[in-house]
């Protein structure tokens, strides 16, 4: 006799279209990639986090080995307080917390916040793994109509007016993933007037924050709606994802159930990877390589944005971010880009579909392009080969 | 007007007496701890986790600072593979997962396989953290009766026949924590017949089994039942809990769903750590290691029965284990030892209270000690000043 599992009521997750792209293309090093917003391999400081690891374990020796405190690592808190102060963050310490990853912050919250008949409102178009993650937990997800800036505050009001069950607004804020869009400081004061006037609940993400190539930075949502924003950044885009350093502020009321679910999910963030971050953070490879990384991709962008002035059809339309990772392309009404994801990769380039930040995941007119990853060169013919199946 | 948080219907986890014990002993260095089943801090190997991430970033380059394969790093699920075949697991490699430490794979399954009206069948006494684990994910906890060798087939047969919405037994048949004893091959051949006969599934959790110091190997519970048992093991206890590499075999039909989840946990577990711990376990280092800690594991597990017969009153009797972390000690009926717990501390010492170990958290005449993080020196005036607290 077999196992019998236990039949089961909640919601299924099942893998997305990110988690595909990522096992197909790790077979395909001839495709030119522009569907995984991971950053570029040849920029991931190898040599630094050599020294940094072995500084680590000079500095603060079998502490940095053994288990630790779940809210996280002392020296990584006073450097995540000084980070976060640089974005106008000014937060009493006991909210800060060190996660596993923006996405760890934001799985321990579903399981602190959601349950079936929760509901989760998040912009149009989203970042499609954060509804799976919100759905895991029970929610339902509901999106509020989004312009240029993202959510539109009176879409947001009405919906927050009609819906009872509505346990969190997801809003990407900066260089949102999956159109680059950012949402302006005057956008921010409006939205953050109707949470505060309906006691609702933000959750800020805001991991690219750092990646900015032109204009001025905006403050964090958090600063307009403090007592009422979960703040999440990460330091995977600008040290290493595979550190998985989440940083995470929590409003006082959210510290205790959020840590003591935290106990359960992984006992706390590795406090090998927490002292290594530290240290990044402390000296002076924080802002080298970030420099690096901002010069870098500017000129990725750059020449993304010419390919697709160069070689893509008339009647497209692409949006132009001040940084992150992401741009994205709207095609003629009607066009279905899931249809083109087996032609592309035939081609030998890959994109994101539209479809995968949509709540419904319905068939899209519009695809996301990531140009972190591919090398500068390589860009132009990669637009080039997507532009032949666009047109085809 | 403040944030108003949705009224939650699902159970609020709080924190457990195993994170107070962590908070509290933090600011005590003074005390002499059998609290915390944490390894020795004198021998977590700073130096060579030093050298094996410089040779991990030599020999994977970027790879390991990228993002990952959610299942895990090639080179370490390799290893795991040889490292379980030594303890008799030889399971498809598809089914291997490494998981963010023991907790994290444990987390992960209560994600897949629980929710509100679910039942979990635990030993008694049990893991006092994997109740609330089982809990944070909705499931109501029951405990089997269970003597020296752990749950009694007879008592499961009955629990499994009983109850329609068991949706896992919970084991851990070597070196229990909290008791130290260990499940004979007899028993889990007798419990595997049970499990089998019922199509039930076992989550088998084996952290400890490596720190063995005397007596034969028993084979793993999943090689009695492997398509019905899903195997947890880690390198907190062997390497360091700061790597947080936990190891899991997954039945067949739990891959798909468990990886799905995984990726909204935390994407993918560290592929930095994953690559030191590759590098660990492929050279010499991992025996090494191994033979330093269980030599000197067991001489406090030497000193601590030596001090227990020379302090303690006649009427408390306690476990003689083969290996692992912990001692149960016994006192006499009507002995509540949370009530021992403050006078302990005023004395300089720390322990658990066995009530940390029971679903129900009542008042227990037993006490949990761990002897693996006092130095080997300080066992005996610890325990001499327990059993003055014990006797008073």
């Amino acid at each position: 006799m077999t196992t019998i599992l236990r039949p089961r009521r909640r919601p299924v997750v099942r893998s997305g279209p990110i988690d595909e792209a990522f096992a197909t293309l790790a077979g395909r090093p001839d495709v030119i990639s522009f569907a995984v917003g991971a950053p570029d391999p040849a920029l991931l400081p190898v040599d630094t986090v050599a020294s940094l690891a072995a500084d680590a374990l000079a500095e603060y020796g079998s502490t940095a080995l053994q288990y630790g405190v779940t809210r996280g690592f002392p020296p990584l808190l006073e450097q995540a307080r000084v980070l976060l102060s640089g974005r106008g963050i000014e937060c009493p310490p006991e909210r800060l917390h060190i996660a596993t990853g923006g996405s760890g912050a934001l799985h321990n919250l579903g399981m602190a916040l959601l349950e079936p008949g929760a509901v989760v409102l998040v912009e149009s178009p989203t970042y499609g793994p954060a509804v799976k993650v919100f759905r895991s937990h029970g929610a339902a997800v509901a999106e509020v109509e989004s312009d240029a800036e993202g959510m539109i505050p009176e879409a947001l009001d009405a919906a927050l007016a009609q819906q009872p069950d509505i346990a969190l607004v997801y809003l990407l804020p900066t260089f949102q993933n999956p159109t680059g869009r950012t949402m302006s400081a005057a956008r921010r004061a409006h939205i953050a007037d109707v949470v505060i006037g309906h006691g609702a609940l933000v959750v800020e993400d805001d991991v690219y924050t750092d990646l900015r190539y032109r204009g001025e930075p905006v403050p964090a949502f958090w600063s307009f709606a403090p007592d009422n924003t979960v703040y999440i950044s990460s330091l995977s885009k600008t040290l290493a994802p595979a550190l998985r350093i989440g940083i995470e502020v929590l409003p006082g009321e959210l510290v205790e159930p959020v840590l003591a679910l935290k106990q359960g999910i992984d006992m706390q963030t590795s406090a090998f990877a927490q002292a290594i971050a530290a240290r990044f953070l402390a000296g002076s490879a924080a802002r080298n390589h970030l420099e690096l990384l901002t010069k870098t991709y500017a000129e990725k962008l750059d020449s993304m944005t010419a390919a697709l002035t160069r070689h893509f059809p008339q009647e497209y339309r692409w949006t132009e971010p001040e940084g992150g990772m992401f741009l994205w392309v709207e095609g003629p009404p009607g066009l279905d880009t899931d249809a083109l994801l087996g032609p592309a990769l035939d081609s030998g380039v890959a994109f994101l579909p539209g479809s995968a930040f949509f709540a419904d995941e319905a068939p899209s007119s519009a695809l996301r392009l990531s140009f972190a990853g591919v090398p500068t060169d390589r860009i132009d013919r990669g637009i080039e080969l997507l532009a032949r199946v666009c047109a085809a």
